[in-house]
């Protein structure tokens, strides 16, 4: 008879709505199902170098699905990365106290929660020999190799809610509402939330807006009765530099009203949701997503397929190598249908205008 | 040069949050992009068979994407079936009133936004002659031929925090609680509001439940240290006839939460959600689905193609024909990724043991 | 130097939103600010019963304010109701174990969280020579001598929002909608969620319904061009016994319905918010009257008050006596200011129609 | 047989939740009990001063219940103040258009909708001869004599919510949190969202804090076990000059997240809640706060009584003088019981440490 199998599981970066829910997913079906034992590493990769856990049972993971945040904690530490660049030592002795953590453990897999940032320090893991899995998290949706990844669909709604309040201030004083929403590379959130909320201009980091565009636009709308708008922005659209050379040290949310203003003479307002996009239960959505992505993980250790991420493909849950999720990002595609729809529909995203 | 295009457009069966959405849809890409005109029916097909219509404009579409309900009003008006079946002549004049105001206002097409019921019907004013593109549209997330209904998401997302609402009155008195959600044939919306609600055992039309096993779950789970459970269950679910051969006046939830407690002698409570499954306004993901639908009906007849249901197909629009829909329900199939998800995770669905 | 003081806490009777604020408020006031240790008796007065309890401390009581239900668990057990009325030894006898606990802990009060059966319970202890505190809860509202007892505004947020969704299918299909809320004996519940989801007709114990009045009240709303009401029903309305002297099984919203529909002929149908009511985070009004009504139980305590109920008269939280409060509901007056300004709105109640 | 009485009515100064249903609060009873005539002014003091109004009715004034915003529209116009401080001629103008526009519709009264800005000038259109009733809303609860203004509960808890999605991130990365709430004067929101989302530390304009306290006070939490904070800030409280003498440009919440990391070392994270405070629907509260308020106006008008504002004594709705109400601010008493009651649990106001 076999020894039992011993699996680790952590959450790195940012958190997210449904940390908890996967922690759930991948902890019950490899107690219950598959019989393992599953230690929770504290604070990300940190709680892995400093040997910092505590064993997980059905009872440690019940009451879970629903809350907010991580009941192991995360942190922004890449252990790949040295605290200085110049300190050659340190930056080899992370990734060697991660393996010896790993193997006084016993441990026969690791499951690795988080983004992109912690999917390609994962596979540097798995490069460097051990036994990784990965499950995807992100309130922006940009993991590549996954139609979904949790967090997303609760920051959607959270956006959303915020955008329906803004409308009725919009509309009672006839104001151009400026909401920026998360999204540095990737403009999902503002895209479906955008959409969600009936915004009249949309601008991601993935299509180029002009000034005169959102200009014309707004002056339109203005001349056709609409003497009030809304405009999400993704905080990482491109901004111009200063006159000088300098960057601006406000956000894109901060510029696009400026702007606005200044260019239209509208009355104009500026919103900046921020942590409360990252923060609280997971909707629904995120929860089935959460729990579906972390048993699939627990799946694959069951049979013994390493260095691989679960991922959703339309409704099937598969795996995909972490070697091809490494280093990428996946971006809002210009043909996306919920653009061409929402174009269809007057919506401007600051590249043209409706019907031209 | 051509005459306008005119269209007509009715939601008909059950409310559900999203249609007003879907209105918009239709009705701002059919007049911004396409330069159509568009006709509202009241209440659904009596709005049709009276001529009984106002037009839609921009501003009549602006501000009803959050609205739950329908601005038209629907109905259970079936044209196809008449008042008394020996009635015959009342059988042909409904369809041929309908026929009627088609011609009288000269549409080039009718939009129906509704549910099963109604693609059906649908199909046949569409084999009568008439030019017909459906929207579907339903909690239950039953038409056949897409992924995704609008009004289910919004459906889950309320069953669910009612679930959630049950949990802390189960575990602070030690209960089983047992909700009842809508799905007279398909489970879909208990199988999701009951994975996301994490409650433990889920009884779904599809899947035969056995007494002895919710019994025997329950016991478990009791001798366990877990006191408490929620019993999630689909009104539809087949209950037995009574001794004398008569069917019981009481409800799917009624009848398990009154087995459960005579065969287990714990405290169970029963909760019908009932009609507030179907109201208030649509979820973030029910407006992109609604608008998504509606937006491509408008597309279908700018090409002329008729006969047609607008549907999801993973993350793409698409069309089928009414031929393939009408008559048909998408019921969950036994062998659907998230029922063996949660199978795995402990979760009972009544017909056999975890881990037997 | 004196010994420290210690104190007892429980919850009992059914849960509510705002039992664990309160005991947040109970125990960190008195662990913070009065350095006393505090017990938390386990299901309410059973755990006095047999000595079942835990010691709390800051950390225990901490990320529990937003937490519905009770961490302490709760039951229905009357110590001074004996488990059958022939058993004389029984009934005696729990008060006696009461007693034993008290004494064995070296408790200096104790504090017992409740409704109207819970604070004649903790009376009656007072009496019995323990010094008792106690802190009033109910979703019902129907607690004597206080403004507010927490769980109700909660309630009127989760009973207002499903009249909310039920005006959507209300007027979507100019049906009648009945709405059966909380409420045995007294109205607030039904009045409070009924003005504010804008209940056309709203009946409460405490003012007797004439039927005739409401199949006037909805036939002149049908000819006034309002063919869709929302009838609001507390569930301890009287409803008249079935021709042959006996009790009707079913409850009072579906008595209204079934009427209505008898009546008037209107489409009418029935949804009945069951144990949605009293579950969930408590909203943050409830949080901070919990929170309120627990430190103030503390204070008394520090001050060797005893045989008191915190209790809110306006913004003022003050102590009344439990030998006033106990046995007493606070029902509805007839002269509530809110009932003359619903009728001035024209709202029915049941008994006239507005402007006779 | 005397004429019928008319009345005008308007909603001025920054839009809030419960605008509709305190003009619909006017306007029903106005017309069912009293059988007035109501003309709704566009834009706040403007439509007065351009005569731009609609006739009201009960149509119109159906469904508007729930809806955020108002319906009339609202604006920031003063009217007596100039555009320019030296142009006489216009200063005068104003009020001399809006006796114009009373005189030419006939009005017996004139209820005007808002803040404290907007009473001052409800006072001063009183002393020019017209008759006048205020109704007070905000969501910052600083109008003078009334306990509640309507638009507060709902900023309750949109604010709060906020701070419980924050709690999840503070936790999971061990970081303070900073969240700046609305409150220019008062710090009411900030106190009742800063108890009921558990703050540790609450900011507000009332109570002067010291650096030193909010330091020693975050690192005792640190030595004790808890790594994570909130502090909840009033974006009125006092931030000092920079060392040369110029004002900074940035919010309270961004001085304060600043200096407790330059502080502490702390990780700090700062959010501004913003313009989402004050949209969309009301909270049940705030529906029945404004319906009383409002239905409290007409009947004063039913009575002849003007120069006065209603208000809220408890839990009776009364009416004082405008000329008491003009130009004062309701801000927090330092003996309010929330405060003290909040400090008994640990909570830190900035002034002083806990149990010093």
């Amino acid at each position: 008879m076999g020894k039992e199998t011993r699996i680790g599981i952590l959450t790195a970066g940012g958190d997210c709505p449904g940390l908890n829910a996967a922690i759930r997913g991948v902890g019950k079906s490899a107690i219950i199902e598959y019989g393992m034992r599953v230690f929770g590493f504290r604070d990300g990769f940190s709680g892995l170098i400093n040997c910092d856990y505590k064993e997980l049972n059905e009872k440690s993971l019940s009451g879970i699905l629903t809350l907010g945040g991580t009941i192991l904690g995360t942190s922004r530490e890449k252990p790949f990365k040295g605290p200085e660049l110049s300190d050659e030592e340190s930056i080899l002795s992370k990734p060697e106290k991660i393996k010896k953590t790993y193997e006084n453990l016993g441990l026969d897999c690791l499951v690795c929660i988080g983004g992109n940032g912690t999917m390609k320090t994962a596979y540097k893991l798995y490069q460097s020999g051990l036994n990784v899995v990965g499950v995807p998290k992100t309130i922006d949706n940009d993991v590549w190799g996954t139609d979904y990844s949790f967090g997303f669909y609760s920051a959607v709604n959270i956006a959303t809610e915020a955008i329906d309040r803004l409308h009725t201030t919009a509309n009672s004083h006839k104001r151009t509402m400026v909401v920026e929403v998360m999204g540095h590379n990737a403009g999902w959130l503002a895209l479906y939330s955008g959409i969600a909320g009936g915004g009249d201009i949309i601008l991601i980091p993935e299509i180029k807006y002009n000034k005169k565009v959102i200009k014309k636009y707004l002056e339109n709308r203005q001349k056709g009765g609409k003497p009030y708008s809304i405009i999400v922005v993704a905080e990482g659209i491109d901004i111009p530099l200063k006159k000088d050379g300098s960057t601006r040290n406000y956000s894109a949310g901060t510029y696009i009203s400026r702007i606005v203003e200044e260019m239209t003479g509208l009355e104009t307002r500026e919103t900046k949701l921020g942590y409360i996009q990252r923060g609280g239960a997971p909707s629904p959505e995120d929860r089935i997503i959460a729990t579906g992505l972390g048993e699939h993980a627990a799946r694959l250790i069951s049979e013994k397929k390493y260095g691989l991420m679960s991922a959703y493909d339309s409704h099937e849950i598969i795996s995909i190598p972490l070697a091809d999720v490494a280093g990428k990002t996946k971006i809002v595609p210009v043909d996306n249908p919920l653009i061409k729809m929402a174009r269809s529909l007057g919506t401007c995203f600051g590249d043209t205008l409706p019907q031209e």
